[in-house]
């Protein structure tokens, strides 16, 4: 069992969904108990459960929870994060299966299994695609903690890292919340993999300076057309990479590609309470904050889409269909 | 009196180097008396005293109250901040001055004076360039708090403020010291000029989103080909900006120009402590920290480049040495 395995954010006992409650890492170990959909939102709202596939899965188990009271819990979940693709597509399943007469439960356990096996195969490609990099950059945590299994981005880094040759990972703080400094550094520490946490603004001119080798980021919605949604602040690293002529590589499920949003323009871009930005800062609160939870990074920056099913490169809207097809095909 | 001159950061009385404690804005106003050049290295390294042009005067009063220790003097101040180039230049004109027979003092406030008028003129160009911009963003702070007068790029966005037609400043907070959020947020309140603060991570995608008209900031050192070596993150604002086809503009005195460095990569980038980015994510000290202070956007990405002398546009080896040569003229 690699040491990537060793973390696991969510488990469901069938009766109670426990989380480590992702906002008091790394200073606090401390699980949720989650007992309905409801408390499952709240906790998906306030950042404990985070990454786009996690909060899938527990948006799932939500559901399952919450079955007597269906309508109300799925719009209540999806609503909790209106970016993040997996939720949505996870809570369309979960409520598909039971108005069809099926198992709320035993739907969410196929999504929670499933994404773990996406999980291995997502590490598997990205590091194929990352071979030689030994110095890679990334945005906000896509490990353990934000995805069953060993994460997204995070699983790649870490495969490259078990087959040798990575060196070090330079880790964005990513502000507001500092996913970053608080749970990626933590899980890298974990993980004995060498790492410098740095703020979110010093990536672009460390790229232009040659300290990365390829930006290796998550993603929460992906485009028809391949643009992609992730957390605020990875469209300046995708701008900086193309510039430096180094690999910008997006890793997520097939879950997080929504064929129903044709473009970037038409993602809803969640915005999130001005005190997150606030609150670090000592800044009073009649100061005006904008507070965008995620930017937009177009296909044409994105060198390569690795999911589960395989890597689409070039990222455009062909290569994302057959990347969906040889899903359906599945 | 416009509202933008009520700041004064720095104040010589013939005996102490009175200055505005930066690192204790905004919530406390207090005030440092500084006796020799020590007390004012000390100041400008941990940032009490900020701003290229107006560390680069406090230097000067530095160099004027140690004159009895020149040398040692000189390199105490060149050292506390190795990027700016007002500083170097400064200390430099100060120390010729004396080893040429003549009153230090005299030369300290003769570039006090001279970076005061600076500041109008840079207003005015500044102003005149982003005549029609109704939505502009800035990074770190560059008003009255780090120039003498009323700073660089913050001049002339006050300058377009007073003209009319400025409807809103995005302030990017600045990590890892947040002097947008501490001090540009501070300024822009006591001016009453509308504005927002945003993490720097989010200032590509509301680039990318058209809400911003024109992108505008200082610098600290500007190479002989027009490459500018700004506050870190800056260079991703460049980046966004060329993408989005709006204009990215650079304010500073013709001190921060040093035509002894040919480009960008002979730019000594300082690195900072490592606790300033620790410090306010609760990272514990054993967290590897990469803390560059500073970034180099290469003069491509300049849409133009505003001195006291008048406007390079496009940045270039040329234009900027025409900038210089009518500095030289005059």
């Amino acid at each position: 069992v690699a040491a990537s395995e060793r973390i696991e954010a969510l488990h469901y006992d069938g009766d109670v969904l426990r989380a480590l409650d992702q906002t008091r890492l790394p200073g606090h170990e401390e699980w949720l108990e989650l007992r309905d959909a409801d408390e499952v939102a709240a906790a998906i709202r306030r950042l404990s459960i985070r990454g786009a596939p996690l909060i899938g899965v527990a948006a799932a188990y939500g559901v399952a929870m919450s079955a007597a009271e269906l309508d109300a819990a799925c719009a209540t979940l999806v609503a909790a994060r209106p970016t993040a693709a997996n939720l949505a597509y996870a809570v369309q399943r979960v409520r598909t299966a039971v108005l069809a007469g099926g198992s709320a439960l035993e739907e969410a356990r196929a999504i929670h299994a499933e994404e773990a096996a996406a999980s291995d195969a997502m590490a598997r490609y990205g590091a194929d695609l990352l071979a030689g990099s030994r110095r890679v950059l990334t945005h906000c945590n896509t490990g353990a903690l934000a995805a069953p299994g060993r994460g997204t981005a995070l699983a790649a880094v870490t495969e490259l890292f078990d087959r040798g040759g990575l060196e070090r990972v330079l880790a964005c703080e990513t502000r507001p919340l500092l996913q970053g400094a608080r749970l990626t550094v933590w899980e890298l520490g974990r993980l004995g993999i060498e790492h410098e946490l740095i703020v979110d603004g010093a990536a672009a001119g460390l790229i232009a300076a040659g300290e990365v080798d390829a930006v290796i980021v998550g993603c929460d919605r992906v485009a028809a057309n391949g643009d992609v949604a992730n957390k605020v602040g990875t469209y300046a690293h995708a701008l900086a990479a193309k510039a430096a002529g180094i690999p910008f590589v997006v890793v997520g499920p097939c879950s997080t590609i929504d064929p129903e949003t044709p473009d970037g323009a038409a993602i809803e871009i969640e915005q999130r309470d001005g005190d997150e930005v606030r609150g670090l800062t000592g800044i009073g609160p009649q100061t005006p904050v904008r507070n965008p939870a995620f930017d937009v990074t177009p296909a044409a920056l994105v060198t390569a889409l690795v999911t589960e099913s395989g890597v689409a490169r070039p990222v455009n809207a062909e290569t994302v269909a057959e990347l969906l097809g040889s899903v359906a095909a599945a």
